[in-house]
């Protein structure tokens, strides 16, 4: 039997939580003196009024708490928020359809920044804030999710990190992600502290420097400008963003080793020199395609340092799944935007808070194969593939390999289902692995300096789950239709 | 140490058989009277010669033949035929450049079908018979590779009926290769026999009716009309091909069991059950996404079955990779388009002639799917994937996802070297599918109604390797690259 109480209890929790984060929006819309002080004053309402019922009327339960539960919160919770999300943006008028909203909210909460707006410089402060706050929020959750919680559903890649989060006993789960989650927020919080102040000091006021802030540690990507960053032209800012966004794309324990004193063990992780390495080729080449397309060889230094700082940050925020903009990538050769897109497919590294496939699957992935051909050889032999000098179980190898393929096959049939929608093959396949990698901007019709907002309803709708079950690692919320999980 | 010698003689053996077909070519220039009598007779000399020399060199080998002595030989197999295969063309000056010459036979022999002609009518007979020709050589070749050969070194979807093919003794070999050869050889000839007379009956004169059976049981898809089936417009032909692509894209121990008077074992086969199933899907979809296209309800029943023969058509030409063309698929609508783009990455039937990942992969990633939400369920079950009632040993999963991970991974590799040679993502994507699947036209600037003629030097070699390593199960020709293969 499932315990469903327990789930409603902790989503009543989860929704009190929610409340906070919208009375801060209330502040922030008070201290504007905007329109939105109303909508915000009775979405806060509506939320604790909610929240607090629910803790009350389930403040009798059973503390049985197993797998099952597990998968159902995580995938609740991420729904429940974008529902109580939407609110701001119907009340206020911001965004008056309630698929337009959902699709705004789930967006946020996700990480992805996948927009429907085009008047973002005419939203009241308190709506902005709302929309960084929901990103931030969800990086917050992504962090437990992926280091302290999907372990133990033995989903995500941190599963291969096994001997740091130690294995799932139901009655140690309570405390352990209560500890785990604390030490990591604080670095969370600590590095957006970090990048307030550093993007303060440069050419952006607080409020665009909280906001930043808010989306570039998420890997969100919504920006208070229509034209993202391009808008801040200044190479400080832009740099100071690409750092953070890297940060952020690096597995928090590693933030965390480096807070103890333990810097090496960052450069012991193989998953970090591949992200690393992955980040500077890219950068590398997509740089001299730039280059050689604008003839900026006698340009001198302004000009060679502008191609590589674009390049530079369009891979880091691709990577990481930020999806910030400061260059129109479609406009860029042809292969600069397959480099680009191909990215698209890859994601952050596992434990942080991009999404996408994850650096360590791809890892595991060119591993395997290698080994592919030594077993060909040796059919008697068993070989194991190793990360970080430790063989990794091939159960785990045959889940790693699941996921890469599952992946591409939603894309795929995620595409045909956009192409349906009549968007053709770029546009299609760009929206979908905008959405189901978290990224935000695609190619075709949703590339960096256009939106969803032109995709249809049913479209919106489609692309709000894929967005879901991307940054659930997909099985979290797939097993919820199988008939293995509702089998006794 | 590999024993050369053995390679060295089969591989002058191959050559022997390869001059026989050209001497048939020869016999068809003498028939025709035409321009390339002289190249045929210099071809078929130099082709014996070289043959028959190498035969009599190394008459005197050791019979040690291993793995690696078969990875060899396969690989080479191809690059040999298709190196004495540019002969014809380049003597007779139909096509002038050697990369060319080399991209048209190595298309040939791997029965890819991708052409740098474009004046296909105005080449003399004996060279379209050649070009024809080499498709069904590749054909035949293919069938022993995938029920004979390959199994035995543990490559190919053909291991997965192991019951069938019993395991590698090295002893056994030959007997076996050669009686299993043989059995199917039968089967492919009187298949082709049976097509050529059933399409001279229609429009077709002999020599097309030829041609096309060779090349259409081969799943080849060269043409002896530039507009290629394009050309033959009665619905009579049409499906005549059609049945026959079908045909040659299905398991040929399943036509075998037929021939025996065992058609329910064919039923049996989950493999086809799927193919067929994926084909009625498909032909579906796109019939009706046709319908919608050209608004052709109120066109009466000529119309209805013009948009299904077209959607039938193309369906089996790009699933069993044969290639030929009845319609322009890149002016049907986004979802028809996504439909056969997605279909591409699918293939015919392991020990078909077709190419691609084939439908038993896709088939058992699918079951591997559906049974990773079991084992989340259940982490400490063994549940293991069933095929045709049969439990399959983890090791082949996970050689099957290892290898469709793989060819993911080529596939956007490759787009990324084309991108580099100045093709947009469409063409770049196209041109590697087409090439890798073995299929011959792409999407984009290499799509159905053009070819590869425009294609600068260096991608005609690269999309040559292509073709090989896609026709050879990818493991065959890579392993050959890999340490492991090299080390003792």
């Amino acid at each position: 039997m499932i315990n469903f109480k327990v789930i409603f209890r902790i989503l009543g929790h989860l929704l009190v939580l929610e409340g906070v984060f919208l009375f801060l929006s209330f502040l922030v819309a008070l201290l504007y003196q905007e329109a939105d002080i109303q909508a915000f004053a009775i979405s806060t309402g509506i939320t604790f009024a909610v929240g607090i019922s629910i803790a009350f009327f389930t403040r009798k339960f059973s503390k049985d708490f197993g797998k099952r539960e597990g998968y159902i919160i995580v995938s609740l919770a991420w729904v429940v928020f974008s529902l109580f999300g939407t609110l701001p943006f119907l009340l206020s008028g911001a965004i008056p359809s309630f698929t337009d909203a959902f699709f705004e909210t789930m967006s946020g909460f996700t990480t992805t920044g996948a927009s429907i707006l085009n008047n973002i410089e005419e939203l009241p402060h308190g709506i902005l804030f709302w929309r960084s706050v929901s990103q931030w929020i969800g990086g917050m959750g992504m962090i437990v999710m992926s280091l302290a919680i999907l372990p133990m559903l033995g989903i995500g890649g941190m599963q291969l990190y096994a001997a740091e989060v130690p294995g799932p006993t139901p009655d140690k789960l309570h405390p352990r992600v209560r500890e785990t989650a604390k030490r990591l927020w604080g670095i969370y919080i600590l590095l957006t502290a970090v990048e307030v102040i550093l993007l303060w000091i440069g050419e952006m006021n607080l409020f665009d420097a909280v906001c930043h802030s808010f989306t570039s540690m998420a890997t969100g990507g919504y920006s208070t400008k229509q034209a993202s960053i391009m808008f801040f032209q200044s190479p400080y800012t832009q740099y100071v963003i690409t750092f953070f966004m890297f940060l952020a794309g690096v597995n928090f324990t590693l933030h965390y080793y480096v807070l103890k004193g333990r810097p090496i063990s960052v450069w012991k992780n193989e998953e970090f020199r591949y992200y690393l390495g992955l980040v500077l080729t890219f950068t590398l080449l997509i740089s001299t395609a730039l280059a050689f397309q604008q003839d900026i060889w006698g340009g001198g230094f302004q000009k060679l340092e502008q191609a590589f700082r674009d390049s530079l940050f369009q891979v880091v925020s691709i990577v990481t799944t930020t999806g910030y903009v400061s260059a129109d990538y479609l406009l860029w050769s042809p292969i600069a935007l397959v480099l680009i897109f191909s990215l698209m497919f890859v994601g952050g590294s596992a434990g942080s808070t991009g999404g996408g496939m994850k650096v360590v699957r791809i890892l595991l992935l060119f591993k395997n194969g290698a080994l592919e051909f030594k077993r060909l050889m040796h059919p008697n032999a068993i070989i194991p593939v190793r990360l970080n000098h430790r063989a990794i179980s091939p159960a785990i190898i045959t889940n790693v390999l699941a996921f890469i393929v599952f992946y591409i096959l939603i894309f795929v049939l995620g595409t045909i289902v956009m192409a349906l929608l009549g968007f053709d093959l770029d546009s299609a396949m760009g929206s979908v692995i905008a959405t189901l990698g978290n990224i935000g901007p695609g190619i075709g019709s949703v590339g960096p300096v256009e939106n969803f907002a032109n995709v249809p309803a049913f479209g919106k709708w489609f692309l709000s789950f894929l967005m879901l079950i991307g940054r659930l690692e997909l099985f979290t919320v797939l097993i919820l239709f199988s008939s293995a999980f509702w089998k006794k």
